[in-house]
């Protein structure tokens, strides 16, 4: 309810629509609490409705404290049904969420034809973007959890790892230890990349064997009640080259300059170049083919961004991965991140593991 | 390639485009065979282009082939990008796939607005949902293997359930299972629904302790090089009450029938009308609150869907889920799904598993 009332205040004091409708997953998560409704009427004034068809109507019931819950039945329009409930309350102008993926063209089309002469519609992804950047005590004590979870994850990756285990045996392992510690899943697909495909960023994880001599490019993310959380380590199959610990140092050193750089109010861009200048000056500036990091919170990819063309600026409560790599065709990848949330005066790590290319620190 | 020529077939011979635009992120991966395209632009002659950004950009040379790559680089707008593209090449009419989330309003509108005076963009879902309504052997070939790596999954659920354990310790060993032969994730979050959560049938999965008596709806799903998997079954955690047993066996022989019904020109409705009528005759028509299933493949949800208004009739190669359930508030749940296969004269089943509440058959 907090969260609806700040969202209230963004979308109709600070800007002038007499309605919004939420529609994208991890919104309907913020503001519900729970999966499974098709969208959320948020009137200026009295209860705001969600939308639901029958499969989650029961659980609406159950678990949507303070919302009126309106099944969309078989056969119904839900663009229809929202177009009434906007004619008989004079709504005239309504904000739309749209921060990633959702609400589909199709669906949009129909909703502005189902709305027209009645109310204008405007894709508006600020207010819901504006506070889902900053997370409240509640959102980090979940992300914390998360971050442990992940961090157990790690530990067993490095206990694992070794030439002759394949890449989802990795991963099996990975995985079942953060579950048994109370992990709801993973925020994206494990990567367990190695050898040649640990210079691909996204190498995904295969059934390849790990040979002696490779690099294992390790990204995992633990959820804890749909809370995300994103780590990577780098770790050698047996001792690793000289050329191997050459470049891990380069990577180290620029993802510790740019955390310690973490502080409220620095530019994203900022603590990008920071990273990205001192793998430049290490000669390996084409190597380095992303941005230095992403907001994370329910979704695994949100706001604010942390590349060279950023606009965002950091601020206390906001959680995000700090991720440098080097990427080199044919003789493997470097990568190391932390999610680190902005806290008054520095940066947090919520993921915590050590910083070394070998298995036996 | 194959697939491509397919492609070829329906949108540039059977209608009128002479450009295709695939955004879809399963479609991209159905054409593509590999993560991480922004999107692919298919001509009506010569070779299809995808377009890339810099983090898997040498992954696209490395695994696209028989495409061109292009790459987008930072800064550069891929909607402008594509503009230049079709203004050099005389296209006029471009269909845009859109099954499902993808593309968002803001890049269809974008793109909309790029091309504009210079070529009509339409949506058009159906060539792409055409193809991939029909799965051909290389595909049947991972989602066999999907389906018994969840067959696997279901083992350790029957071998974990019981009084005392908790919701998220039985996926933990699902998902090991699962991942330790093979698997390459999960199609879905494992739902692990216990006790009054058993009666919703997007339960979830959380830190509740089975209790004694409890229904435990459990719904999971394997993956496999993308392709994916979805069965459910449902276990009582100890002895079942005669009310558990005789709810079970409707549920059981309304799957069965709606299982033996299935073949090539069925219609949809008609399919999900045999179970559908049993669990009305039974007397528990109000708490089957869902359809009887769906097409699985590299998404989860797919067409062609088996539901009361559904206008699909089944065909070789199509792959559908069946599985009624009944949910009872404060009484609890029982689903039984598989994911089946169209054949020549029947179904063949996917997934496999004993049909039983009891943990030792």
């Amino acid at each position: 309810m907090k969260r609806l009332k700040a969202l209230k205040q963004l979308a109709f004091e600070k800007k002038d629509f007499d309605a919004f409708l939420v529609t994208n997953g991890a919104n309907l998560l913020y503001f519900a609490g729970f999966p499974g409704t098709a969208c959320i009427l948020i009137p200026k004034k009295g209860k705001s409705t969600i939308y639901v068809y029958n499969v989650n109507y029961e659980q609406s019931k159950a678990e949507a404290k303070g919302f009126k819950v309106d099944l969309v039945k078989r056969g119904e329009d839900l663009a229809t049904k929202i177009s009434k409930k906007v004619k008989a309350s004079k709504t005239k102008k309504i904000g739309l969420d749209a921060i990633t993926g959702v609400p589909v063209v199709a669906d949009y089309l129909k909703l502005r034809k189902a709305l027209r002469g009645i109310a204008k519609i405007k894709i508006d992804n600020e207010p819901v973007r504006t506070l889902r950047k900053v997370k409240d005590e509640e959102e980090l004590e979940l992300m914390r959890k998360a971050g442990e979870l992940t961090t157990e994850g790690m530990k067993a990756a490095y206990e694992t790892i070794k030439p002759g285990v394949r890449e989802y045996e990795v991963a099996a392992e990975i995985e079942y230890a953060m579950r048994k510690k109370g992990s709801w899943g993973t925020a994206f697909e494990t990567i367990v990349a190695s050898g040649v495909r640990s210079a691909f960023p996204h190498g995904g994880c295969t059934d390849r064997k790990i040979r002696k001599g490779d690099l294992v490019v390790v990204d995992i993310g633990a959820t804890y009640q749909y809370y995300c959380s994103d780590m990577t380590r780098t770790i050698a199959a047996g001792k690793p080259s000289a050329k191997q610990k050459k470049i891990y140092e380069i990577v180290k050193l620029a993802q510790e300059k740019a955390y310690q750089a973490v502080k409220p109010k620095a530019k994203a861009k900022g603590i990008d170049a920071i990273a990205r200048k001192l793998i430049k000056n290490a000669g390996y500036d084409k190597h380095y083919v992303h941005g230095l990091g992403h907001g994370v919170g329910l979704e695994v990819h949100e706001p604010p961004t942390l590349n060279p063309t950023s606009k965002d600026r950091l601020a206390v409560g906001n959680v995000v991965t700090i991720e440098p790599g080097i990427y080199i065709v044919d003789f493997g990848g470097i990568r190391i991140e932390d999610t680190v949330l902005v806290q008054k005066h520095k940066g947090e790590k919520l993921t915590k593991g050590p910083y070394t290319l070998e298995t036996k620190p």
